[in-house]
């Protein structure tokens, strides 16, 4: 068992209207920054996860945001097994 | 002026509460989910931006951050210019 850090990024899907994005959208312009096309804000969650392989990992982190992470409905989602979380020295 | 498409992640920082994160972790436990050592919540915002640059836009970014996106108290940013959001095509 090694233990992954797994990188989930939750985003609205496109096309449906995202009321957070367009906040922060009107905030930045009302701080004076001009030029702002268009702002999506999502979700950004870091999980470290004890797992056999970084396949396992990956397919565990997908049943997680299937059932908790993500709204299947309105949200996309990508995963990412980013590095061992914590990789011991090789044993010599 | 192009269009740029800019990643930017704010999480909470290393070695402060994360309630968020805590309660993810709480309810993927409750869910079944064996194995998660930690769970760490943070946002992930895409702003399309119009500038001269990758540089100016990357620099506009980490002013917006300071000024508005994340909390200089409790959270950290990384700022990714991911590509041009929309690139024409090259006059001939």
């Amino acid at each position: 068992m090694s233990l992954y850090a797994i990188e989930i990024r939750v985003t609205p899907r496109r096309g449906l209207l995202d009321p957070q994005g367009k906040a922060i959208q009107h905030a930045l312009d009302s701080l004076g920054f001009a030029g702002v096309a268009e702002v999506r804000a999502g979700k950004l969650l870091v999980i470290e996860l004890e797992a056999d392989s970084p396949d396992e990992a990956a397919a565990r982190a997908t049943r997680m945001c299937e059932k908790l992470l993500a709204n299947p409905v309105t949200e996309d989602f990508a995963i990412e097994v980013a590095r061992d979380a914590a990789q011991p020295e090789a044993a010599t």
